[in-house]
């Protein structure tokens, strides 16, 4: 087993301060043996070690949790993404697009792009990753991408409740019997997570109650989606049934705020949703003033947030959501982690995971301070 | 001489078509002979060569021209940013404080900074590139800031009217005397342009016109910064004195959008001020409407925009100004190259400066449509 010392660190950014050791630790070093952090610490007291990396004052934070990604997909909607900026209709769009090019798309296909999505996010800083299914909307084609998306990452979520599809746009009860039913059983060995897509146009408060509750029953964790369009019960709802995660969160109720606050469900807000539909962005602010747990993700999917950058999340946050940078940093990595239920990933000490970013700055403040530019190196 | 064939590009962007071709052209090649393009056409009728780069199909668009930019200083603002996002007083920042710690720096130091800067841009796509003094505001510091500065581009600018120091605060007039005589003699071999901060709290129309006037009478090229903080007659002056560009108009009047759409001075926006400061965004739809000649750049500076990517200028350009994809890049590229009166960079033709940029990605609407992801290599 090699041991392998980041050594000046100028600004070490833990997410944990109940070790004896600051949340904040300045002139820091750390031990890396077998993926795990081996001992964190002052520069000063480092302990020999087999390897050494020269952080050279620079700032190391945790790496980014990305708790909210649809990246089992084929096409593209860059002509959607240009009509919809330029506000000219454009009919030909949808998710319905993306499903019926995935169903089209071979396995070999399907999965080269989201491991090419997937080692983008790596560049960017991503470190834990989660990949919902939701362009399949078959038994077999979401099976397939649980499947495929399980060879990327332990954080599977069936999403076969994304929205109807076209073969059942007169029949949705129908569809929520096959989500629930055979659909649940054939996923259920490669998902971790169930969601729904809760929201105008998408499922009832009452259809996600029924998919979540047969997805507990199946042993599988809970997310929503919800809020995204218009304010819905479907977020009181999330918090009541001990989801993980609701997503999305844009337009919220006082009542959804104190449900938040009050709960042990993550608010995971999406800006680059709003940013690449042209949206008002969630309040971050007023769910952190209620004692609110906040994750940020990047929602990356084909048709209306097609980044991988969290890095670019934390600089929306800070300008659009009333976030500090390191309120937006803590949201990005612990909140992300909170949102899948971990506690190894999204922290730095003793035991935890060793996913160190080495940021080209002295201080994490520059992930909004210097927006746009590739900062993060994953060690 | 060693001629590379850059073959199978899947979509070219030219920003011409008065030479046989189209302004874009699918399944292209183009040909690099001496850092010159020497051929450009179909790749099916693409002429032998001695090297060969396979694009794949990917998309190739001129390199980015990033004609405003601030790269020669020492310190950090990001205490004053993040003050600024938070909504809280911060008094130690400021130009004033840039100045300070520019001038109490090293020649080596500024110049390190500086390159790795101008090392950022390129690696996010920037080709060419404009840097100011104006962190100096002595004769001596000026000067040494555009003997550095004309160590990486052609393209520098005497900014000495900045802001007025503090040794000048009681007498500005004094100032401006500096800057029109010994400043301006020290400085103009070193430098391609004058340009003057001319807005709330920095210089007046009739500075601006007096130093500008005297930049002219001394060889200079003139530009302008106006109508950042507040409608200005300064933009009309700079279209009246055939200034090259004027900065910012993020405040336009009527009669201001006209004189650019009548004249040969370019309106260059900067988003990334505007990001970095929360402020409202320049209408580049209106300029583009009335036939005004727009460009992005980047700003980038410590105070108030400290990002070197142009990417990001053309997500934000989409997102927030109106733009195309297509006008975005055009003036992220022809754009800054006609605010530097240059015709050899930002346009694909023969003759013209081989700067390829060879996106990860089939269409250049995957800048805006991919926001803050890496999608450039520098060919």
């Amino acid at each position: 087993m090699t041991a392998t010392l980041v050594d000046r660190i100028g600004l070490l950014v833990r997410n944990a301060d109940d070790d004896g050791l600051p949340d904040e630790l300045p002139g820091a070093a750390v031990v890396i043996e077998d993926g795990r952090i081996a001992w964190i610490g002052r520069a000063a007291g480092a302990p020999d070690a087999d390897a050494r990396i020269d952080a050279d004052g620079r700032c190391v934070v945790p790496g980014f949790v990305d708790s909210h990604t649809h990246l089992v997909f084929a096409g593209d909607r860059s002509a959607e993404f240009e009509a919809r900026m330029a506000g000219r209709p454009y009919t030909a769009g949808g998710i319905r697009t993306t499903v019926a090019a995935t169903r089209a798309a071979s396995d070999e296909a399907l999965l080269a792009r989201a491991t090419g999505l997937v080692a983008e996010a790596r560049r960017g800083g991503t470190t834990t990753i989660e990949i919902k299914s939701g362009y399949g909307l078959t038994v077999e084609d979401e099976a397939r991408a649980l499947r495929l998306a399980a060879t990327l990452t332990p954080e599977t979520t069936l999403l076969g409740a994304h929205v109807v599809p076209p073969e059942h746009a007169h029949d949705p009860e129908g569809y929520v019997d096959l989500v629930v039913g055979p659909m649940l059983t054939a996923c259920a060995p490669h998902a971790r997570w169930i969601d729904v897509f809760c929201d105008r146009g998408a499922f009832t408060v009452d259809q996600a109650e029924r998919i979540l509750v047969a997805g507990r029953d199946a042993g599988l964790g809970l997310r929503l989606h919800a809020a995204q369009l218009a304010p819905s019960p479907a977020v009181r709802l999330a918090v009541e049934l001990g989801a993980a995660s609701v997503d999305h969160c844009t337009h919220l109720e006082q009542a959804d705020v104190d449900a938040l606050a009050g709960g042990t469900t993550v608010a995971t807000l999406l800006p680059g949703a709003e940013f690449s539909t042209r949206s008002p962005y969630p309040d971050a602010r007023r769910l952190l003033d209620a004692g609110g747990t906040v994750a940020l993700a990047s929602d990356c999917n084909p048709g209306s947030s097609f980044t991988t950058s969290m890095s670019f999340c934390i600089a929306l946050a800070v300008r659009e959501m009333g976030m500090t940078p390191r309120e937006a940093l803590h949201a990005a990595t612990a909140g992300g982690a909170a949102a899948l239920r971990r506690d190894d990933v999204g922290v730095l000490r003793i035991g935890a995971r060793a996913d160190l970013l080495l940021l080209d700055a002295p201080s994490y403040v520059h992930l909004a301070y210097r927006p746009g530019v590739p900062l993060v190196t994953v060690l």
